[in-house]
């Protein structure tokens, strides 16, 4: 079969497009034929070296939305053809409050899914949702899981209260808004680009900011009503000032720091009595509550720019250059 | 009456002990003649102006236990000679997550408890601990309320589990380790002071670390087995060690923040999913809580120091010096 593997660490350009012998479904798995795939950080940080635990070679790739192809021993329920998705989480373990001892996600050390064939335990798969072509099915995994965790089985956003999303743009943030807004809560969102603030408010965002454009972006928001919650995956400076601007007894969830260390001061934390809330990917049950929101309110994931396989490091520098507002997905033929 | 009453800004020096007329109790409020109040960081920081909202002139202190001596119209259910203790917490609302707007705590602007009389609302007075004599139920209230309020109610610490209680030897951080023991949970405590963890291991702690004989103490905890929870008062340096080492989907509650300013990885939070959980002082209903616990289990409070009245001056000096294990005491007779 097809599929981008890297052989060594550096940058993007170090992954390439070969043939592998396709993998053979062992007992309890599922082998699928991947029509589209949805790139992921993570994949960006596993070609420069930048993630735990990295083994060459591999398949990276943790999105792929394709058909079964093949059964493992003891697997029922499932039959070829059946188009589904795939649940990125390995081995979560059963308690929904954190992942079990040796779990881990889809696509390294696990072959991925930026190839024609992935094999994955028969309970990663999920029925593709019935109003969403393969190129947005394949956008949802990653990204969903992790924006449902951390804003709705985290931070408990309900509706009519107001979240706070900063940075919108990256697929995380782009799922945060779609959920806030499906589940009839308040969006107040920023961007440093207005192009980008202007599809949030298409995607229904109440209330846009631009950071870039007005340094005290925060002091404005200090006056649009109290924040109940907030989604950050940014870390940094961002983080200091969401935990100021969120209302007394208001959570913060966390999900990344791609902006890095945090210098935050304890007495927003204490006097406001916040709930700080770490979460990363997320439970089978995180899974399949975000597959039933998506198909009950025919959530439609962003699309930011699709790539085919065979063009895998452009997809992968698209994703880097941080200018996609939504998802990069690849296509599998 | 007799009171310790601030007339300007300074430092502790600037406490008079002087004669100012006894309150009335206004509708609903009850009288307390005061035998003992206690002392906590908020009366020193009042002192040197580091609190908001400060208004001159006025009567320190939170904590108070003595005896009912007048009641205003419409209380009933008490008599006076009823010996009580005293929630500092005024007007925290009907919702037990949070503080209502406008609420605040006993002693500023409301006249506090360093005083021979305080009027206070009827529903903040409760009976006194049987087991408790009059020097170790005035050290229970702020600091008891704040220790149950961010061990137990907010970071649910369960018998069986590990709390890492940082910086042993206040009150707050004292009464954490009495109530993690008395629910049957394991304590590891760290401070500067070879006597103060001597202390501790009397109260109970199963693991004591100096934190000043060992500059890599961190490293030493992190073979004694998982931490489920970390109570912290400091901030600064101390709770990025503790995030660091709090076990993946555990919880670390902050009451406050003396050391200033925590720089924090955001990747510890978000990967080990923590929940970071900020509290001040609490609802009436971890006041009831708290004593109950204390009754049930004869918790008694741990006193460093008793002054009288006459000495107040010294006494917030004994509590600010750091040298005291427990609460400080002052006796008004």
């Amino acid at each position: 079969m097809i599929a981008a593997r890297l052989h060594s660490i550096g940058d993007p350009s170090h992954l390439r497009v070969e043939e592998t012998p396709a993998p053979e479904p062992a007992a309890g798995e599922v082998r699928v034929r991947l029509h589209a795939a949805a790139l992921n950080r993570r994949d960006a940080f596993i070609t420069r070296g930048l993630y735990p635990g990295i083994a060459l070679p591999c398949t990276p790739g943790s999105d792929g939305c394709g058909a079964v192809d093949a059964l493992g021993a003891g697997v029922s329920g499932l039959r070829c053809g059946d188009e589904v998705v795939l649940d990125p989480m390995l081995g979560w373990g059963p308690n929904r409050r954190i992942w079990a001892e040796g779990s881990g996600i889809l696509g390294m050390p696990h072959p991925g899914t930026l190839a024609q064939f992935v094999c994955v335990p028969a309970q990663n798969v999920y029925a593709r949702p019935a109003h969403l072509d393969i190129e947005r099915a394949a956008a949802l995994p990653l990204a969903g899981l992790t924006a449902y965790r951390a804003l709705i089985t985290r931070a408990r956003l309900q509706a009519g209260e107001t979240v706070l999303i900063p940075g919108i743009g990256s697929g995380v943030q782009s799922f945060a808004l779609l959920f806030a807004k499906a589940i009839g809560a308040r969006a107040i969102v920023t961007s440093s680009s207005d192009e980008k603030l202007e599809r949030a408010r298409a995607l229904g965002a109440d209330v846009t900011v631009n950071y870039a454009a007005d340094p005290q972006w925060f002091k404005a928001l200090k006056g649009a009503g109290p924040i109940d919650a907030a989604i950050d995956g940014s870390g940094g400076e961002t983080l200091a000032r969401i935990l100021d601007l969120v209302r007394p007894g208001g959570r913060v969830a966390i999900y990344g720091g791609t902006g890095g260390d945090a210098k935050i001061r304890p007495f927003s934390i204490f006097w406001k009595q916040l709930d700080i809330l770490g979460s990363s990917m997320g439970s089978p049950e995180d899974f399949r509550d975000m597959l039933a929101l998506v198909s009950e309110k025919r959530i439609e994931p962003v699309v930011g720019a699709v790539f085919p396989l065979a063009d895998i490091v452009a997809a992968v520098e698209r994703l880097e250059s941080g200018a996609n507002f939504g998802k990069v997905v690849v296509r599998i033929d």
